[in-house]
């Protein structure tokens, strides 16, 4: 199909009013329009960027094998049961090239398959911009302009990814778990900068008093400034619920603490800002690939291979010719 | 220190005549000025640019657990015994903050420690352009350039990074291990597209014949162009060292082979175009944050987070104030 036809297919102005309506074959078409970087998606950003802003955009991430499945279920159900719809991006940073999303979806439903206050969605986090950065907060956006009144973003906690989700939420939870092994060790490296809530998930074993004491005290050494949020430990199971509202109140009162002075338009305008910056370098690199530049570039990179040139040099040339 | 006393201080022709002969402490200052973003970095590059494109790089990825550090190890010693001298850049994308890189440095040196033929750097896979693709490829530059013979890059396997570790390598190795649970699972996503040798650690335990069967069914299911590759399926013990130099045999045979045909001239300029495009990337965004630039970004994302533009527009327009 070209890109041509696809555009004259798409009646984004339609889609969009149905997704505001609630229709979640609309918001399945909008997502879907977003990771595949369809020609319309210049249209569709527009059309929903005037009912965009509304929703609670929360993260929820931990290392594998923390329940994090769980927790976002329980927490789903326990909004559900205050009456919010609630929209769920699960990010699977494992699967670059997976089909499994699909599957994927499938079996998490479960629980909420049949709940129309909840819509979820497995997002494969592949692309040219790595992962989340791309087409993550574009799906945010999707679901916020739908009406959703929390948008939930799971992802496994590896590395880099707990810091991008921090960047996208407005409310960050991490999740952690009793005899995860060196998951403290793992945490200490980014976790304490990036939770607003921390999450000692399967209270219910052994250690997990350990855990939350530890966390305690890296949290105690941690700096922070005159005024800054203190970031609660809570305990749950999330395969009975147990402890689950408490985490919904604490995202709550997370939300109007940074409503209320101001940190939630930082973040937000932060979020707005990473996002232009990897468009406008997706624009740039596809100009960098079109004939004429391509040249430029083979050339260049000819060059820095033979030792002819370095990369930075090779950089210069490029930008120069790019003005 | 200021940018402009660092500047100073660096004498960038005298750190390179150490590193190419020889010198270990000349070495890690280069890499540590590349990690650092030195101001010194461009004077860096251009200086080694004209010593660069001999080492034969060789990538190592695999899931955690599956023996990669004593494999990497092994590797080193095989290589060691056949007189070839050998930089190694172990990358761990799950410290993207850690001062474990050092600590990592200590603990790996171990059998190599006092051998000056080899030298080992852990890497932090930290910075805005996200781990390897930035500071990964420039340290390489930086052991090429000082005369190792071979350079080994060993990168966890999660998702992106073993795609990305197959673009920087001549060679890639992907290992496996029985037990791993769904490593199998997970090397169906990406691995099988970027290895260029296959190796079955801990081949001595129950199910490595399973692993390397299963491999072999499914990369005989992969679309091969005609006179592309075959890779070939290893079995090693790498604690004991039993098999590695079939491993040995098998990336120069590789190496050979890409040499041969154009694939390794190829695979360079395709690295040297990553390269460059992220060094002129990285440009544009300090471009963007500079004085009277930044203005306009930040104007323009309190309009999106505001919902009153979306990132397409706002990315144009400040693609059209960059030009």
């Amino acid at each position: 199909m070209s890109p041509r036809a696809d555009r004259r297919r798409v009646d984004v102005p339609d889609l969009v009013a149905r997704a505001r309506d609630g229709e979640s074959r609309a918001v399945a078409r909008l997502i879907s329009l977003v990771e595949d970087e369809s020609p319309a998606l210049r249209e569709v950003m527009a059309a929903l960027a005037p009912h965009t802003g509304r929703a609670q955009v929360i993260g929820i991430t931990g290392a594998p094998g923390v329940g994090k499945s769980t927790s976002t279920n329980a927490v789903v159900a326990a909004l559900r049961a205050d009456g919010r719809r609630v929209g769920v991006l699960a990010v699977d940073p494992s699967s670059p090239f997976s089909g499994g999303a699909l599957l994927g979806d499938r079996v998490r439903m479960g629980d909420h398959a049949s709940d129309e206050g909840v819509y979820i969605r497995s997002m494969a986090a592949r692309g040219h911009l790595g992962g989340l950065s791309w087409s993550t907060p574009q799906a945010m956006r999707v679901l916020d302009a739908a009406g959703f009144d929390v948008v939930l973003v799971e992802t496994v906690g590896v590395g880099q990814s707990e810091v991008e989700v921090a960047g996208l939420a407005d409310t960050t939870v991490v999740l952690l778990a009793p005899g995860m092994g060196d998951g403290i060790q793992a945490a200490k490296a980014g976790i304490l900068e990036v939770g607003d809530v921390y999450v000692v998930n399967k209270a219910d074993r052994d250690g997990a008093a350990n855990v939350a004491r530890d966390l305690r005290s890296m949290l105690a050494l941690a700096d922070r400034r005159e005024g800054a949020w203190d970031p609660p430990i809570l305990k749950t199971t999330a395969q009975t619920g147990e402890g689950v509202p408490e985490v919904v109140a604490a995202l709550d009162e997370h939300r109007a603490w940074s409503a209320s002075n101001g940190e939630l338009v930082r973040r937000r305008e932060r979020r707005a800002r990473a996002e232009i910056e990897a468009i406008a370098v997706s624009a740039l690199r596809s100009r960098w690939s079109q004939v004429g530049q391509r040249d430029e570039l083979d050339e260049l990179a000819a060059a820095v291979a033979a030792g002819d040139s370095d990369p930075y040099a090779a950089a210069d040339r490029l930008l120069d010719a790019d003005a």
